[in-house]
């Protein structure tokens, strides 16, 4: 079954799927993107990431390309055509085609669209899990605005290679006065010694993880202390336990730190059951359903 | 005539040269570029460009797509196919294209290339620089290697949106200790009081600019004081002058700040003089010559 993707109104063969070499996404890294979990050919926590995806744009002033309901239906038809169960859809929204100027185009420019799809079973995700995974810490050498999800994502790139480099699977952030940021495409969380469950607030310096939202009301529904703060790199090497989130690793204990065991190095306890607590409240879309798609099929 | 791009080995038209979806350029920002003045159809400076593209490469550790001298024959293929006689010639190298994971790629994959080029008429900028320009001001955000000329430029984008809706041509990154870094596609420079010719230096927090170090040369063949190192933007408001450089703007005197006049609001002498000596000054590359183009060509 050949891959589709959706580029700029049409379905296309997803070997085909292009765009201009003009797009400021290309030229500027002047867009932005979400990341979608599917499970069960459903999307998970969709509301929340169009919430997100709005707040980007609004921030950069991109104009929204289309309604959330109808970017909505293009993400759950391009999941439908993919076939894809167990996996992702990916979606970025870039500022459009114009000669190259720093400066916006025209008002009248319309923002790119993207939409792919991919299977990503979850079985070997829930085994990662299972075992626990490591992470190396890097400097947080990014710019000041990483609250908006852009496309400008070298330096996280430079960052999980350092990583994988390392045998690792994640880089946390580290800035200049020790504490943890968040780590390049996932949220950073501690568990104290005295079982306080921690995560770095996202007043500054960090990305509103969807995850990282859904995981703290599971904690406030729980009997679980939770404490949004920053927390250093010293007090997460002393931690109880230690993991990260995102919507595709959900919660995955991590049971070394640049190397070091995280208390006796194998997956905590909370982390595990969080695991499966979020699972269970995460809001599900309906699965491949809902009006037709809005954009013109050349398949 | 229509115009010509080149993009991974084809000359193709302009308005269908693409690239994949999953070009990392597009989705990580992971790209750099050079941008090279084109003058009587000569490409200006091209081989301090190669240079710095070479570092930019080694930096990111992005495969040569090619070697330098190959790279040349392709931009000045694109000017002489799209009969640029003033104007500019824009390169890209990404990492390619690859299923989206932050990590690298596997290192088969082949960096894409892509070179346009356009018009830019000359006379215009001659009379932008006899009248002088506005720069306004902006917290510089950025991330901590912007000496990497890389695609990340969506801070630059924002700050020179910023100055169009000021009414001025530039602005100027100020950093956290209140020192100017340099504009967003440009360098800052100031002449003092007492006749120092000054620019920040390159070991940190900027890039480095081609058409600042041909004028350095400039400068140091000249009977001018020539000061590298960091001004602060209280200076350079009781600054003699002020002027920016950069390949498209060569050096273009600054006559206002923040909306305040620099010395008496008209173009310095010292800035319009450096003008003409680095016309004078910039090495010229054969015009459309040298051995044909070695990639496929679809025209």
């Amino acid at each position: 079954m050949p891959r589709i993707a959706y580029v700029n109104g049409r379905y296309v063969a997803h070997r085909e799927a292009a765009v201009h070499v003009e797009d400021r996404g290309l030229q500027f890294a002047d867009a932005v993107y979400e990341v979608c979990e599917v499970r069960g050919g459903r999307l998970i926590d969709e509301h929340r990431h169009m919430a997100r995806l709005d707040r980007s744009l609004g921030e950069l002033r991109i104009r929204p390309p289309m309604t959330s309901a109808a970017l909505g239906v293009v993400l759950r038809e391009v999941v439908r055509r993919n076939r894809v169960i167990e996996g992702i859809v990916y979606l970025q929204v870039t500022r459009g085609v114009a000669p190259r100027d720093h400066g916006f185009p025209a008002a009248a420019v319309r923002p790119g669209v993207i939409v792919t799809a991919r299977a990503m079973p979850l079985a070997p995700r829930d085994a990662r899990a299972k075992r626990g995974v490591s992470v190396i810490t890097v400097a947080d050498n990014r710019w000041q605005r990483v609250d908006i999800k852009t496309t400008g994502l070298l330096p996280n790139v430079l960052a999980k290679e350092k990583a994988r480099a390392a045998s690792a699977f994640e880089a946390w952030f580290v800035d200049e006065d020790g504490y943890v940021t968040e780590g390049t495409s996932t949220n950073a969380w501690i568990v104290t010694t005295d079982g306080a469950v921690v995560t770095a607030p996202t007043d500054r310096g960090i990305l509103s993880g969807i995850t990282r939202a859904v995981l703290l009301d599971v904690l406030r529904r729980r009997d679980l202390r939770l404490e949004e703060r920053r927390f250093a790199l010293a007090e997460a090497r002393g931690a109880r336990e230690a993991f990260l989130t995102s919507a595709t690793t959900a919660v995955t204990p991590i049971v070394r730190i640049d190397g070091r065991a995280v208390a006796d190095g194998r997956p905590g306890r909370v982390a595990s059951e969080l695991r499966q607590a979020l699972r269970e409240a995460a809001e599900v879309a309906p699965a491949w359903s809902g009006p037709r798609n809005p954009g013109r099929s050349d398949i």
